[in-house]
């Protein structure tokens, strides 16, 4: 099991609705994909081992994973905080502390997202320099590219300076996860004009003007998807709003047309004959593509996925971790604040 | 000209994307559905003198249909503010004098929002009682029913009471104009439960409880769309944001379907082929049924409407004006307000 692995990713296999299957299978895609990659399997043993048995975890791969037994699993109903005492042994929180002890470089979780973040503020720590972590989620736009929208929903209310760190830490995510050169990096708002927005939004328009990237001015909530931006910061209940609003309206529209085309035998007829160009236009807004919701400043790595993730879904996740390790994703946002930080003394004392 | 009209509307016929000619087909359509209407057109009276010949304003309807001139409208990238200086003789600003002056009980516009919202706010006043007119959209949701979301945009920092006084007006407007009965009145925040929010929207909650209506207590973002609340209150910041991500979203969903369709031979087959279910799904999310974003809390009816709105929209508008003055929603907020100004006064002295 020592395997000469480059990277290892700690995968919680019990979070999200398609738990443990789809994450085993997610998973085991993985590490066929990614010769350099170590996987610590993160959950209950007894049920895992079998289940690994006959989903073919064997040979080459199997040298490249062990499981790492959790005896709990943070339900969907239980508090995000559940982690910190009534479930210490949790799937999560055993992932999180492979970090914190050194022995993984990130944690991969498609279960419960606010004990997720919790686990990975808590138990991995903060990068130093950064006020607060926060999560981002990457948007299929219309031109078929991602947009980076953050903070979904780690921070409810923010100051100015902790939205502007948002947006430098999601350019630099940008930048070298999503291979975005010189991100543009806006600010939500409720107008493009400079003087348009609240009291908190155009301090942080002005703190970003101030720093060292691509800060193309005010965002408005339309530009979320026609890919005017490719990075947008707001405060976490802004954000969070903005996600939840989307997923269902995008999904409402969807099922809507779903039902519409299967009523009769001459609707279904038409959808088999558009299929092919629904097939592409889906994959366009493909979230599954990007797989998961990077939680930005801390210490270590860790991608949230959403609950329902498929194992596609999972694969991503455990992909975007890597490019997260490979690109030094955490030495970029340091010595970015280090910057920072030596330019405001520079300004204070000059 | 003089006929025994039951209510006077001012319409801004200069205002809007289709304006005049469909501002006119809308004017017209309202007049020939509603005998106790009687219009306002105001706008350059030797531009539209001409056009309403050839449009059919003639016999009866003529009669409840007067021209008011105005020498300017407020173009699109003009400041909202421009109505107070250089644009005082614009058609939004000369339609909301007439209200002030008691000659129209509303105006409707589909001109630039800021510009109405300005002139609703400073010609025609405020009601008493209340802190902040709010902008109010009536979102169509998967259930085909309305679902009011406010402020969406006439306020951008607010304070809790604030926003506990846009839901009572929105759950006024919906129980009066709506017809929903009891409406479940829902405060916008990141989570269900009573803990969940910002600072702000958690002391907007306790205020919400307090008061006489039928307050149901956390909406999320997904509750836009899913008919769980009749109103959802934030901040205007909030729902400005929320509103445009969503009409870019379906917009772009709506049209990248559209060119699937019309892809290939076969494809526009089976568009043909599924148009009937399409065309009743499009009619469920129809936005120009509702017609236009009511401002609730000044003195008078005003109805702001999309800048792309068509003949339909401008008739629901209308309509919904009608509405509005048949169901004396101001009486129903003045007395709602004197309510809880007279609870909280007797709380205080208990």
């Amino acid at each position: 099991m020592d395997a000469p692995a480059v990277y290892q990713i700690a995968l919680d296999v019990m979070g999200g609705d398609n738990a443990p299957t789809a994450i085993l299978e997610g998973a085991r895609a993985a590490l066929e994909a990614h010769p350099g990659l170590f996987l610590h399997l993160v959950g209950d043993e007894a049920r895992l081992r079998p289940l690994m048995g006959t989903m073919g975890f064997k040979g080459e791969i199997a040298t490249r994973c062990a499981i790492v037994h959790a005896a709990s699993v943070v339900e969907m109903d239980d508090k995000a905080t559940c982690i910190l005492k009534e479930k210490k042994d949790s799937s999560i929180r055993v992932a999180a502390k492979l970090v914190r002890d050194g022995r993984a470089d990130g944690v991969v979780s498609m279960g419960h997202t606010g004990a997720a973040m919790v686990a990975s503020k808590m138990v991995m720590g903060t990068l130093s320099g950064v006020d607060r972590p926060c999560l981002a989620t990457i948007l299929p736009n219309m031109l078929g590219r991602p947009t980076v929208l953050l903070d979904v929903g780690a921070n409810i209310d923010c100051r100015p300076e902790q939205i502007a760190q948002f947006a430098l830490m999601g350019s630099i995510y940008a930048e070298e996860v999503l291979g975005i050169r010189t991100p543009r990096v806006g600010i939500l708002s409720v107008g493009e004009e400079e003087g348009k927005g609240s009291v908190t939004t155009k301090e942080a328009a002005q703190a970003l003007r101030d720093m060292d990237l691509n800060f193309t001015g005010n965002a408005e909530g339309r530009d979320l998807w026609n890919g005017k931006f490719d990075v947008i910061a707001c405060d976490g209940f802004v954000g969070n709003a903005l996600l939840k609003s989307a997923e269902a309206l995008a999904e409402g529209l969807i099922q809507g047309l779903k039902a519409v085309l299967t009523e009769t035998i001459f609707t279904k007829l038409a959808a088999l004959m558009a299929r092919p160009g629904l097939k592409r236009f889906a994959k366009k807004l493909d979230y599954e593509e990007y797989g998961g919701a990077p939680l930005l400043g801390v210490k270590g790595i860790s991608i949230i996925g959403h609950g329902r993730s498929n194992s596609r879904a999972v694969h991503s996740a455990i992909r975007a971790a890597l490019v997260f390790c490979e690109h030094r994703v955490n030495d970029h946002i340091q010595e970015a604040l280090g910057r920072q930080l030596s330019q405001a003394g520079t300004q204070e004392s000059s």
